[in-house]
C-alpha cells in the first residue's frame, strides 16, 4: 500500500485513540518523524474526514515512510521496531521473546481491546439521552450487555494480565525489558482504569506497570511533543 | 507459554468460532494433527469449560506444538505457514507479499472482527426476550447502535475489501495465490453474510471469492474431518 506523502517518516495521530502509543514508540526509538494531529467529530466521535485522505478507511493511527502507509497499530509497533529498533533496547533477544512478543501484538487488539470497546458502547447505551422512565430499560440493557460477556471477561483478561506479569516479575510483559508488547497494551489498560475496574488494589502489578510506563521518559516526551505540535499549528487539544 | 500436552500437533477446535479457519489451514498445509471439539453453552454462548485447560483463557482456537501453546488466530496462521509451509504454495513469495500478508493478520481481527462482534451484540438486543411494549425500544437501543458505529463502518470495511480484491484482480488478497490473509478474513466475511449484507450484487468479487474458498479441496476436507471426528467421539454438533 502506498500513497502519496511527504518523505521521510510521518504519524497521523487522532485525539483519544490507539495513535499515542505509537508516538511513544517512535520516542521509544528516538526516531526523526512528522507528526499530523487530527480531531474527532464532538458528535458521532468518529475521525474528522481530512484523515481519508491517507488512509482508505479513515482511522488512526497511519504511518507513512518514504510513501509507504503502515495501517493496524500491531503491524506499525512490529514494523517500526523491525525496521528502526536494531540499536535499541526493545528488540526481542531471542526467538521465544520474539514469539511472546508477537503473541500480545495480536492478542492487544484481538482479544483485550474489542472488550473495552464492548463496555464503551455499553456506557454510551447507559448515558444516553432519554425520557426518565426509559432510563432505567437502557441501564437494564447496557447490564445485561456488560453481564452476559463484557464485565466478566475484562475481569478474566485482568487477571490473566496480572498473571503475565507475576510471571515475569521484571515489571515488563516480556523479558527484563520495554518490548512492542508493553507499547501494545497500554491503550486498553489504560481503557480498563475508567470503565472495568483496574485499580491498585486488585491490580497492584499491572497498576505499578502503567504508572512505570506512563512515567517514562519517552512517554513524558510524547505528551510533549502533542502539546507543542498543537501550539505551533493552532490545533484545538481535548476537545472530548 | 507452554502446557502439558499430548506430543505433534493438536488443534481445540470450538463450534461457531474463530477455529474453523485454522483447520482449514491445517488441511491445506497437508498436516498430522489431532483434533478435540468443544461445544458451546447453549446459554452464555461462552466455550465450555474444558477448553480452559488448555488456555488460561478459556477460548479456540489454541493450537499446541509439541507442548508449546499457540494462541490468537493471527499468531497462529502466521506460526503455522512459517513453520510448517515452506514447501506449500501459501507462503509469501517477496516483502511486499509477507508485508500485505502480515496487514491481513492484524486487520481481520483488530479492525473488521469488532465490527462484527457489535452486529453480533446488536442482533441480541433485538432478539432478547421481553414484553410487547419494551420491544420496540430495544429496537430502537439496536437501530442506534448499528446506526451510529457498526452499520457504516460494516459498509466501510466490505467496500474496501471488495477494491482490495479489485485491485489484485487474482481472486486472492494478496498475490496471485491463497495467502494466510484469505484465511484470516473469512471468518469475518462469512459473519458479514448474515449480519452486513454481504452478498453477490452488493460486493460481486467478495461473494466469488467466498464461494471460491469455500468450494477448496482443503475446506470441504475441514467440515469433513470435524464430521468423522465429531462421530467418532460422540460430539454433538450444531447445538446452536
Amino acid at each position: 500500500m502506498t500513497t502519496e506523502t511527504d518523505s521521510g517518516l510521518t504519524l497521523y495521530w487522532l485525539e483519544m485513540s490507539r495513535s499515542h502509543r505509537i508516538l511513544w514508540l517512535m520516542e521509544e526509538l528516538k526516531l526523526e518523524y512528522k507528526l499530523k494531529l487530527f480531531n474527532r467529530d464532538p458528535k458521532t466521535h468518529l475521525a474528522e474526514p481530512a484523515l481519508k485522505k491517507v488512509t482508505p478507511l479513515g482511522k488512526a493511527p497511519v504511518v507513512t515512510d518514504n510513501g509507504k502507509t503502515v495501517a493496524e497499530s500491531g503491524l506499525i509497533i512490529d514494523y517500526l521496531i523491525s525496521k528502526y529498533g536494531s540499536s535499541s533496547s526493545l528488540v526481542p533477544v531471542d526467538a521465544d521473546e520474539e514469539f511472546n512478543v508477537k503473541y500480545f501484538l495480536h492478542y492487544g487488539e484481538a482479544t483485550i481491546m474489542p472488550i473495552m470497546v464492548l463496555l464503551y458502547v455499553s456506557q454510551g447505551i447507559r448515558n444516553s439521552p432519554a425520557p426518565f422512565f426509559i432510563k432505567p430499560l437502557l441501564r437494564k440493557v447496557a447490564e445485561q450487555m456488560d453481564g452476559s460477556y463484557a464485565g466478566p471477561d475484562s475481569v478474566k483478561e485482568l487477571e490473566y494480565l496480572e498473571t503475565c506479569l507475576g510471571k515475569t516479575g521484571t515489571g515488563y510483559f516480556v523479558g527484563n525489558h520495554l518490548t512492542g508488547a508493553d507499547i501494545m497494551l497500554i491503550f486498553p489498560l489504560q481503557m480498563a482504569v475508567g470503565r472495568a475496574g483496574l485499580n491498585e488494589e486488585k491490580y497492584p502489578l499491572l497498576w505499578k506497570w502503567l504508572q512505570d510506563m506512563q512515567a517514562r521518559e519517552a512517554y513524558v516526551a510524547a505528551d510533549s511533543r502533542v502539546k507543542e505540535e498543537a501550539e505551533k499549528t493552532g490545533f484545538k487539544l481535548g476537545k472530548l
